[in-house]
């Protein structure tokens, strides 16, 4: 059994841990908070669940110990970056750090690699929601006189989204003042963008998502090849079930002996699921 | 530049062809037939374009000198047994086989084995077309009476298909008589299949194909999670693109050392794409 546990306990640390419950592999190890003593910690693998600003910190401490981590970063502009500030840590502590392993970046990315391998000459979109977009969200909550905020992402196709802004104002706050400073916002200001004001925010909480991602391209000299990937998913239990499925897949790198860290377009499939080599050849191949 | 050579040199090996000259790290080392000398072969990688019957055959021959393969080889219940003969000649020979590497087996592998990592409880339904199922036109060829036969393959959902099976007759043969024979033929007895007379079958000629691949399944404790899967493809050009993907991964994972015979499923959508790791992370993830 992979002994695993979780740092963190938001959203993505408790559908993590359904996940780990769920998987026929797998014990849970023990949930930890940010501030846990981090060498208290015993399991093979740690899901740092912890806000993406402070997971290269975490990660860092636990791959120096020589234990595995997973974590969902999703700063896409900066990915590269942490792979090699913990790819660093990890070879020579002999540790596997797979880092970004959400749906996107996570998941998505595999898609998409695949499709450019089976048409390498094209153009693919990926359109994310009808969905709350948490970067958004944040945006919209700093914004003066917005009591609490609720950013939706719609996709209008070829990557182009619409940002729909519910926002509860505060007591006295004048809602065109409001609506012109978020508008304003770099976060804001270069998509189409409704603000809309809503009595209670709380009343619209939804965790559902999802994509579409198409794929128009050329395998060899053929044109017209078309692929289109779409989910709809409630976003914590995928993110938590993708960290879950990772983890198997750095304790399987780790006994090959191949340490370092990686994202999830570096590792084969098989290595996300239980089960023998034969077992999932036969049924999935 | 990795030096690529094409056994066989029907739909197939010509796509193939086509995919190595637009591959911007690939040089075509040679197209070979099926009763060339195979010691004559200098390349990296062979390309085994052959019938799929005859694949394991050539392939065994190559990976025992050596040099690594890519086949497309598509017997579905065949394809364990296939990756255990290979994996034994490749393993002492420092060679590597990516086996059954097309679209389905092959890309819609990678794409089943993500989505159960994504929900690992639920269904996933494959449905095929709608397209040429070559299978069934050969076993439509065979029927006494038929000149020549095209069987289209036309999804009806969860994993059901229709066969519609268009036939040229031979010159006096009775079309009732033909339509029960192949009625009968244990190809055809255990789906809604509809028999057509036609003039021409070469007037009805398509090499266009496709799938639609869906799971509904469980992440965590979360039911309902979504997933589908959608392309409309010329056949052999996407074969031929897939066997040279495939081509550049049999040498990375000869440059690491990992020898023996794969399928898709075991292989990093990485590996399947030129260029840098870096390149690649940024651009994908």
């Amino acid at each position: 059994m992979i002994k695993v546990a979780i740092l963190g306990y938001g959203n993505i640390g408790k559908a993590a841990e359904e996940a780990i419950k769920a998987a026929p592999d797998m014990t849970l190890a023990g949930v930890y908070h940010h501030n846990d003593c981090l060498d208290c910690i015993d399991a093979d693998v740690v899901l740092v669940c912890t806000p993406t600003r402070e997971v290269q910190k975490f990660a860092t401490v636990l791959a120096a110990r020589g234990i595995c981590t997973v974590d969902s970063f999703d700063i896409h502009g900066q990915i590269w970056n942490l792979r090699e500030a913990l790819d660093a840590v990890c070879v020579p502590n002999k540790a596997v750090s797979i880092i970004s392993a959400g749906w996107d970046p996570g998941s998505d990315s595999m898609i998409r690699a695949i499709l450019q391998a089976l048409a390498p000459k094209g153009l693919t979109y990926t359109n994310f929601g009808p969905g709350r977009s948490m970067g958004h969200t944040v945006a919209a909550k700093a914004i003066p006189g917005v009591k609490n905020a609720l950013s939706m992402t719609i996709p209008l196709g070829t990557g182009i989204h619409r940002r729909m802004v519910y926002i509860e104002l505060e007591e006295g706050a004048d809602f065109k003042t409001v609506q012109a400073a978020l508008l304003a916002d770099d976060y804001f200001a270069h998509d189409e963008t409704h603000v809309i004001p809503v009595e209670s925010i709380d009343a619209l909480n939804n965790v559902a998502h999802g994509v579409n991602l198409v794929r128009n391209g050329v395998s060899g000299e053929t044109h017209n090849q078309r692929f289109e990937f779409n989910m709809t998913i409630n976003n914590p239990a995928l993110t938590g079930q993708v960290l879950v499925s990772c983890a198997r897949a750095a304790v399987r790198l780790k006994e090959h002996g191949d340490f370092g860290a990686k994202t999830m377009i570096e590792l084969a499939p098989i290595d996300l699921l239980p089960g023998t080599k034969e077992s999932l050849v036969k049924a999935l191949v």
